[in-house]
């Protein structure tokens, strides 16, 4: 049997088995942003342990003295060879929220098979993608293969600023010494073609409250009189943009380097048409900068979106109040060099600059967060994980930008001293973070593929 | 007794049957403008409908061929004189939505007696004070009291455009002839001062949707790509005022007549000062043209205010999307000389042209409303009713001109040929529109006596 064809042949003969474990841990609600689902997240943790013990890996389950206690497991296996090559894996267990809940067609924790595909929330992002790493591990040992040493980091807050992992982290330093971090976390190109992710943006969040009236108002008594935190926010989410799209925040962009050549190059290469991306998302790429090309935008520059805004009334018909308060919740993409303390510092000023007469700003919520990177083309580990790659899909690996973040990354790459290898195989019809999330059976068995060439190649 | 003890003397009488019957009418939660409570207003008109019936009013309920069939209550008296004054009440049985329903501290449709005050939906606005002026109707019926003709409209869609009296105008433009327009659904001045109200503003209000993507996006994934629903509602509705709080919509101010010294003289008489202004409602008051005066632009200046705002998350910590859509729920006030077609076209068209690139604009739940009114006020009713006002008060009566509106006051005005006559004896602290909403039973008792003495004072 070829190398390529060994995890298909091992998906297929335990197929049953293997659905029977991902659903499992696709039942858990584990949405770590949420402390009502705390209980769910040390469930999965301790699924995961299950799992990971039996294959001899050391397992234990960490939490932090502070903050709260979403659990992040540390496993670790020794390799074969003595001085050989150190591989650190990182994932997440924790999900988004489901919210909207009618937007699913089926329950968002109820994983279900239609054609070939897994729905449910955490489907791909990112305990499809883990448990596919996870399987291709197990069935290397099964198969009596030499592995490299695995070290395993599987935390329960990815989707909201990893504070456990953060705080645990001066205490893991010498655990977690890797030479390669792998992470599956990230989306293949257009038309399936396997990519290699060379960067990443870094992402940062709050929620801001403007507060006028003390209770809401009659907007006819008071309408004119009154000061409306509705039309107040309106103002200042709108002055965080010039009429270009480009980002209106003093200081915000001053560290922005822009890409080489060669990086623009090869990001085009991975980019849908505007056809394409229309289709897609169902409107034309017109968001960002209008200055700059899509690709650029989503790939090496910053953004400010506003993720949610409400206030006043929302339901059938109309009720005319001024209501006494609204609520925004932002977050930043930031790209290599900008500084999260930084940029986050520019738009509190901003707002606090703005703030509209007779009323009170507040901002909560606050995730500094973590800065972007972009890593050298030419490494060795680029060059190991093309060759895999090419073997994998004759066209060869794309390089790709990714307008996404996984903050956490930064922050292990430089714990662990490893050079960050971001292989993944989302598309965007998975729906991350969106109702019906979903994750292919093709792209669950190619990211076995993956990791079991890869292990074998570092090993 | 003298006449301003009657209505008291009475109400202290009857005190435990007359808080029954009310209490009846505001635990009917007769939301108007939401279909889901049709029954509910059905239920309060037949309510109504046996009420009056023993006190000698020919009553009939109607709905209109099409729309949503609120029934609308007419009833009619004939008075003492075979051709003396023909006076019309009108009132509304509807009452706004109960959202926030978190706000309220009794519930809402369970009307509850606090130090004096009456809690419930409704309680003023405006079931309580067309009840006061109803059992001040009864009061002098059962003393034997002359009375002129009185006709009464009841209706159940006054906060929501009063479609089925509008579009049953047409066939009761006989039936309502009149002299005297009486309306009970505005405030007292400060100190509790009676005021008749010389001017109202009109109303319109519509909901906007901006769409763009086909469904919610990762804001990282395509953050500065997809164009972002919340930040282009955000801008449209900014771009709604200029910095100063002027409206900015081309043509919208075209017709506003400045008002005359005295309207402007005696509107101050009725203002709060800018401290009881923020001591009442928790901020000052800051909205609105800041070239004018408070009091000129609560009286005599149109609004454009933001009622509603939603897009995307608003659950607690953070959710990373790119919202598929954006909705406002907005409202215009509009000031003698206005034309409400025009007006709604100028923002439309505002909007319209300036819908962000990539995305959608949809209006919805037009109401066009109806134009705002300006009174003489040297007229022989308003000579009277400040004569009746000054018996119940030595201070006399204000002279006011109210931002909220009640739109149908203009049509019925048209309809009927009547001079409209607005005294009512709302407060602040009712705080109507809102959770907690309330009525003293002073003021009730006052609305009384101010319904036997004018309605004698006409006889």
């Amino acid at each position: 049997m070829s190398d390529t064809a060994f995890a298909p042949a091992y998906f297929e003969k335990n197929r049953a088995a293997i659905l029977e474990s991902w659903f499992e841990l696709l039942r858990l609600p584990t949405v770590g942003t949420d402390p009502r689902h705390l209980g769910d997240c040390a469930r999965a943790a301790a699924w995961l342990k299950i799992f990971l013990k039996p294959l001899g890996f050391e397992v234990e389950i960490l939490t932090p003295g502070s903050g709260i206690p979403v659990p992040v497991l540390v496993a670790e296996r020794p390799g074969a060879k003595k001085d050989g090559t150190t591989v650190l894996f990182y994932g997440h267990y924790d999900v988004q929220p489901e919210d909207p809940l009618s937007g699913w067609q089926t329950p968002p924790f109820e994983p279900t098979l239609i054609n070939e595909r897994v729905y449910a929330r955490g489907a791909q992002d990112n305990k499809g993608q883990v448990f596919a790493f996870l399987q291709g591990v197990r069935s290397l040992i099964e198969a009596g293969e030499d592995l490299p040493t695995l070290k395993i980091v599987l935390e329960g807050q990815e989707e909201s600023g990893s504070s456990a992992l953060n705080d645990l982290a001066p205490i893991l330093r010498q655990r977690l010494r890797a030479d390669v971090m792998m992470v599956s976390d990230t989306s293949c190109g257009p038309d399936n073609r396997p990519s290699i992710v060379a960067g990443l943006r870094g992402v940062q969040h709050f929620t801001v409250t403007l507060t006028g009236p003390a209770y809401d108002l009659h907007s006819g008594v008071h309408g004119g009189v009154a000061p409306n935190p509705a039309q107040g926010l309106a103002s200042l989410l709108a002055s965080l943009h010039n009429a270009d799209g480009a980002i209106a925040v003093a200081g915000f962009c001053d560290r922005v380097h822009p890409p080489t050549d060669e990086e623009r190059a090869l990001a085009r290469q991975g980019a849908l048409t505007l056809e394409q991306y229309t289709q897609e998302i169902g409107c034309p790429p017109a968001g960002g900068a209008q200055a700059l090309d899509a690709v650029s935008r989503g790939s090496f520059e910053p953004t400010i979106e506003i993720n949610g805004m409400h206030a006043g009334y929302g339901g059938p018909g109309s009720k005319t109040v001024i209501p006494s308060s609204a609520v925004a919740k932002l977050s930043m993409r930031l790209v290599p060099n900008q500084r999260p303390e930084e940029t986050f510092a520019a738009v509190q000023k901003h707002l606090a600059d703005r703030c509209p007469p007779g009323m009170t700003l507040a901002l909560s919520e606050v995730c500094v967060g973590a800065p972007g990177f972009r890593l050298p083309l030419n490494s060795p580990i680029f060059r190991l994980a093309a060759d895999v790659l090419q073997q994998m899909d004759t066209r060869g690996a794309l390089f790709r930008w990714e307008g996404a973040s996984i903050p956490v990354v930064a922050m292990l790459q430089h714990l662990s001293g490893a050079a960050p290898l971001l292989v993944g195989f989302g598309r965007e019809e998975d729906k991350i973070h969106c109702p019906n999330e979903s994750y292919g059976i093709d792209q669950f068995v190619r990211g076995m593929t993956w990791t079991t060439l890869m292990l074998k190649a570092l090993a």
